[in-house]
């Protein structure tokens, strides 16, 4: 597993996604998105799109079908609909992500818990972190969802697990496109062992 | 299983879709999509769009988070991005259909099978069929693959599997709402044992 130098303060800039929030930026080509979790047990839900044009999209089906696997990590490629590579994974110290479900939405949290009155979620946020680049809700499908545990046994049944995530774990996207994103600390109790926590991030540089 | 009486020439008009094409048309809310294999072992796309409001589509994560499973069937429902139920599945004779890729398309066999020159794909057939629509290629995400057969090993390998269709198979998906509809015969060679076959389908009338 090829890990990249760890970051020092005076060349990388770490950012903090407060717990049950989101955030949206740019990734130049060459970029290396780093995703790490602080304290453990916490999922990222992350969406992209091609750099000034939202019709090319992370793409959940394409991906996995060129993977050939559910659980994507380490030396494989997410790939847009029109079947382009976005990210490589080229680190990855928890080896279990899930690139199956939508982000967590209210409705989601009212259609499956019952909830009553607002709740953050992923999807929520993801809008917020995207709207400066003009991305309308229904732009954001199926997230690649960093950390999350999700399995399923022979008969299909879906299990979400607590994620495998111990404090400073991380995966590492380098960006194959000019690419806008957006990244979340997931807002949903079920799939982050029923704490909320941050998640940080870095953008670290081609060769850094 | 509630399985529908069988259809007579005097009151259903059943549609062929021959090999290696695809089709587009509007349900109207409590019609009945019957989706048949004719020949057998043969793969049917579907997609669909909340009908005059494409911002509301299919959603394969949105429809397996809430299923909690990755098999839908008799008695599951297809939702929306948007959360809203699209279709139930009120009959279906299989049991197994993929909700976790998109449909086959020119990159896809290139990139997967080395194909050079045009291939016939879902993608391009659904793109046609639902242009009567307004929709355009970026619009089309996960489909629901009706008889298509992808199970995962515990590690998550992916096997795509004949189908376990046999001739005169069919599943039932009822219009929850207005919807517009495209569905396809499949082209990949991988999916359908090697051979392209028509689909067969017919639109029921409610109570029929």
């Amino acid at each position: 597993m090829f890990i990249l130098p760890l970051m020092s303060p005076s060349n990388v800039r770490l950012s903090r996604i407060p717990p049950q929030s989101g955030t949206g930026f740019e990734l130049r080509r060459g970029q290396v998105l780093r995703v790490i979790d602080p304290q453990g047990e916490q999922v990222a839900d992350l969406f992209a799109f091609a750099a000034g044009d939202p019709t090319s999209y992370l793409s959940s089906g394409r991906s996995l079908d060129y993977a050939g696997k559910l659980y994507l990590s380490t030396g494989d490629q997410l790939y847009s609909n029109d079947s382009r590579v976005m990210f490589s994974i080229i680190a990855d110290t928890v080896g279990r992500h899930d690139f199956t479900l939508t982000p967590c939405s209210q409705r989601m949290f009212e259609i499956l818990y019952r909830h009553q009155g607002h709740h953050p979620s992923c999807h929520e946020n993801l809008c917020n972190g995207l709207a400066r680049f003009g991305i309308a809700p229904h732009q954001i499908h199926n997230t690649f969802n960093i950390f999350m545990n999700v399995w399923f046994n022979t008969e299909g049944r879906m299990t979400v697990d607590v994620p495998r995530s111990r404090p400073g774990d991380y995966i590492d996207l380098r960006a194959e496109m000019d690419l806008w994103c957006g990244l979340t600390a997931c807002s949903a109790e079920g799939s982050n062992n029923g704490t909320f926590k941050p998640i940080d991030y870095a953008i670290l540089e081609p060769g850094a």
